[in-house]
């Protein structure tokens, strides 16, 4: 099966809409900025969702779920929040349609509007914190720890497939607490929850920090991310979690009775991680061959192929594949057995190739008489011969190591393409090639804003543990007392 | 805690709201006939989506995911489909919201109206079957098995939690085959599916069956469903699978080159369950103290309820409560030891009681001393005493009991609702007091629709293997070979 598209070098943006079209994750729909998650798309998105699910379960939140509309008036309430997303709002008006007064089409019903426009949530704050009046009175209410998995609607003007789509799919949590440190705290397990996901399931090194606030979320006090660097040299923001102070809640009038009989604003976080985290994960390791995935996310682990000439052959290869098939099944590996014969097997090896299905087991007829198996790894495309005897524990270690060393991989990259300038000129140059640039800013947004305005980079991350080191902001010489991370981003 | 609700003799309808509310399953929001699904509600939503995503994945399907906005001009293309839909849609006119003239509020941006309205998914098959004509070229790409766990929206005027509104949670699968036998033999297998999962799982009895004409779903050529009745002798469609024919095929033309090297239609089916079997299941078993959950949908299917004086006591109770919770939990089932101390005994009682869970135990000092625990079961409300030995066995066994247990209940009261009637004075009379009314129907829409008129009774099913027999229609006295199933619903 010969995939035609470009390879990263010649049109690296093409290659990607290629990658993610033709390897069946996912399409354009006939809604402007709307995709369809395909079959094999989403089924690396309920990997991430059931382990991220856990992860949130097993650290106390509970799902629940809110309305997909939002009434407009609740949107005002908090004023930056509005800012930041009346512009992207699809707005229900009406609530019926009917045929035409020639009979030939439909039209909405002017009979039909709504008293009170209804806005898609793009983010669910609003509507959450009007609910949360009601549930919460006392200390005894709090924390509240509430996950939801939804799709919201943000109407950007130019999409990409996973990464800026109109509609897309996340997990939006939203937790209140008695006080400040609680929540802080919250902020901050849920950060370590998505660094943990992203570098050990999606194997994506990233950088923890607190963004800047021109890049903080609508409505947060303190907004902290996780950044990871994509092959082409720019950043991509794969999960955000924010510290919202008592905003919310003196917007919808959150009160609780405290421990001491005082009544309180309660404190407030929300985070989340979305479908765009699909979009790092193939620009993170594929390759010019196609896709490549981490054994963790991967929706099909391993693949076996039979090479044969006729049935019988067939017939005596497939009896040790489907014993092979169910000793690894039975340690929890998950495995095609492909022996369909309307295709050749380098046909097959190809199709799997290009799916990033990480390891691959052939077996022929000489591989019966010697008792051994052809097995190739997809990350390093290597080949090696493996004795059958104990296969199951011998391709258990090579999905950990693929694991590990894509994760390595991809952060030697990282490490690679970080680099320190102290001046405007190195800056500028530095931005354009791409890479995480490591300067020094004198911590005022105008600066950000002109540093943007001039080059398009941004401040991704404040990191966490940074080294404290005097110097020169690099656009305007005053002083600052560390590096923060600037690049050009999706 | 006193949970102030009436009984179901007193006010049924007014039961069943305040049980949902007060049981924190799920409550009105303040988006008009959206609800809030609290976590309590959607983590048996959760076990019931585990449960029949198992049973899709485990038949071949897919899960993918198709954009919430469908074109307007995309809903007149199959003409009795935007019939039944045309009346309840929501739909998006503009993109943007902005501050007003006078800066006072925040208003739509007329500028920002789209040139074709969205309306908000109601159902998926214009949308699906727009995509699927990219997807379908030869045999060789059918069937395709696909479903989608998605929110949709039909703005209904009269609403009630769960079983009826604007906003619900359900999965919609939509396949297409090369043949009607396979399209029709698929619609069977879902049908049996949900079938198998409302006996099964919900302990909820049910009649398989064909629905009438006027029943049917808006595009279908045949509708299936399955039905149960509720304990006010009302039923409830409980899921339906339709056989769609070529009607979608043909709107969206989507054909196929045949293994005869012929082009022809697509033949299609959609099917799908939704949040109203909350309903259902609440409606089924619950009784004037509360809740009865089946214990394979309960979030909780153990509490252990610690009985105690003091610290010391306390301290030695618990330790034989969590050696019980961890002998259970190694058993796969769902404990929770709650040890407050801000509530007594008697309190807890009556909430997990009224929560539903199946099975309590508790434990005080005499039990420790000789060995027992006090094991309560929610269904009957029945108290005994265990030996603590193998307790995790035998509270397995109790589990399994109650599950049942509880299905034969509703299946007997399903039994002693079920009335043959054979003139139109007790048809009538029937209908009133409630209950499934078995009776012969001429077979026509006009004589179905005049008895709606008359007693608001449908059709619920024409059951599978149902008996012939020649009798007159109640209505018409015209000749009929079968009886029907006809009941108010909800």
């Amino acid at each position: 099966m010969a995939k035609d598209f470009p390879t990263r070098a010649e049109n690296y943006s093409q290659w990607y809409n290629d990658l993610v079209i033709k390897a069946d994750l996912a399409e354009n729909s006939a809604v402007r900025g709307c995709m369809v998650i395909k079959p094999y798309g989403y089924a690396i998105w309920e990997k991430m969702q059931a382990a991220l699910d856990r992860m949130f379960k097993d650290t106390g939140h509970s799902n629940a779920y809110f309305p997909l509309f939002i009434p407009k008036s609740f949107f005002s309430k908090e004023a930056s929040h509005v800012e930041g997303f009346a512009k992207e709002c699809a707005v229900v008006t009406h609530y019926r349609l009917k045929n035409s007064a020639d009979g030939k089409e439909i039209v909405v019903d002017d009979d039909a509007k709504l008293e009170e426009e209804l806005i898609i949530r793009p983010t669910s704050e609003t509507i959450i914190w009007d609910t949360y009046r009601n549930w919460i009175q006392s200390y005894r209410d709090l924390p509240l720890l509430i996950n939801q998995w939804a799709n919201v609607v943000r109407w950007e003007m130019r999409t990409r497939l996973f990464l800026r789509t109109a509609e897309f799919l996340w997990q939006e949590g939203h937790t209140a607490h008695a006080t400040a440190e609680e929540a802080l705290e919250e902020t901050m397990k849920i950060l370590e929850i998505y660094a943990n996901f992203a570098e050990n399931w999606m194997a994506v090194p990233v950088i923890k920090g607190l963004k800047s606030p021109n890049e903080r979320f609508a409505g947060a006090v303190d907004t902290y991310c996780i950044e990871a660097l994509m092959q082409d040299g720019k950043a991509l923001q794969a999960g955000t979690s924010h510290f919202l102070g008592q905003n919310f809640a003196k917007a919808f009038d959150v009160q609780f009775l405290s421990k001491e009989n005082k009544l309180e604003y309660v404190w407030a976080t929300s985070w989340g991680v979305s479908t765009r985290l699909m979009g790092a994960l193939i620009m993170s390791h594929s390759d010019d061959n196609g896709l490549v995935l981490p054994p963790k996310l991967a929706p099909i682990q391993v693949v076996i192929v039979p090479i044969y000439k006729n049935y019988d052959q067939l017939a005596e290869i497939s009896e040790k594949a489907l014993a092979i098939k169910k000793a690894l099944t039975d340690k929890g590996i998950s495995v095609k057995y492909d022996d369909r014969d309307t295709q050749k097997p380098g046909w097959k090896f190809s199709e799997y190739e290009f799916k990033g299905v990480p390891v691959r087991l052939a077996i022929g007829p000489r591989d019966l008489e010697n008792g051994t198996v052809e097995v190739a790894r997809r990350d390093t495309l290597e080949k090696e011969i493996y004795q059958m005897t104990d296969i199951e524990l011998k391709v258990a270690n090579l999905l950990d190591k693929i694991q590990q060393n894509l994760f390595q991989k991809a952060h030697a990259f990282r490490e690679e393409n970080t680099f320190k300038v102290d001046t405007w000129e190195e800056f500028k140059e530095q931005i354009d090639k791409g890479g995480f640039v490591l300067a020094h800013w004198d911590g005022t947004t105008e600066t950000e804003v002109k540093i943007k305005e001039e080059t398009k980079a941004t401040i991704r991350a404040i990191p966490f543990n940074n080294k404290p080191e005097n110097g020169k902001c690099i656009l305007t010489g005053r002083p600052s007392k560390e590096r923060v991370i600037f690049a050009k981003s999706y």
